[in-house]
């Protein structure tokens, strides 16, 4: 039994210890896109059966997108590695709490798991918006920042109808 | 005075003539998208001046890009046209309700205003997850689908220290 425990222990271990390399890689892509200007200090890998399919660093600057997040690049790179466009299975490890966008974009690509090394209050003392952002979420709709406003509902409601009925259509 | 008023109410009039046929558009790459197999029912375009500069409709299925929704690749091919990451004084058309990951790029984008047509409880109704992930993000971390695990965040920490002492940091 106590070999077994140790044998246990000691899986469980190799583990945790291969969680924090894929971390660590999360980090030092991080320190490396911000040290080549690509844009904020931030890296992600995504990883499958204990390999990495997918790494990215923030590149909003460099490629003028602002949808160009780490944990973006990396879920990106991943899909088109496998050919698919969704990565169930799969892990990512991000220097940072995903930010609204990227936990949205995690939550379609139906990951596993999220293991993060700074978090939100961490990214704004340094000057970034994703704890404001998740506290807009929070507000009703009339309350936020950016006004939304609804319009011709019936026409684009009739797009979903024909969606409906489409026998072909392929589900994500 | 009469006539002040009638000019103000003509001149609105006008602009809600453009908001419904920049909805319209947005309606029509929807549908377009969702016939030529690109992926969802969705449609977007971005607005600056009264003209689009970008558009886009959901393409996930075609591209294998889960991050590929019709918000984010208008945002995106707009901030190319632009040459620059950010929107602001641009509005945003969408056929639906954007979903947390589009609304988040939304925010970082800074697009001043958004105009949706369907809402996230229209698009559940025909099997999408916007209002799911909505729910989500509504929950504390350890209740989410998701589980999301803290890890080396001593380390992850360093990086934004050495953001914060970049001189020539470009934030976003």
């Amino acid at each position: 039994m106590v070999a077994q425990s140790e044998e246990r222990k000691g899986g469980r271990s190799v583990m945790r210890d291969l969680d924090v390399q894929f971390m660590q890689k999360a980090i030092q892509l991080a320190r490396q896109g911000m040290h080549h200007n690509q844009g904020g200090p931030f890296g992600a890998v995504v990883v499958k059966d204990g390999a990495i399919i997918g790494e990215g660093c923030n590149q909003v600057v460099t490629t003028n997108d602002p949808t160009a997040h780490a944990e973006m690049v990396a879920i990106r790179r991943a899909c088109q590695f496998l050919g698919r466009f969704q990565l169930d299975g799969c892990v990512i490890y991000s220097s940072c709490e995903p930010c609204p966008m990227c936990l949205g974009a995690i939550y379609w690509a139906r990951l596993a798991k999220i293991y993060y090394g700074c978090a939100r209050v961490d990214a704004a003392k340094v000057g970034f918006d994703d704890y404001t952002i998740y506290e807009e979420f929070k507000l009703p709709l009339r309350e936020r920042r950016i006004p939304m406003e609804r319009l011709s509902s019936d026409e684009a409601l009739q797009v979903f109808v024909e969606w409906g009925e489409k026998p072909d259509r392929v589900l994500y």
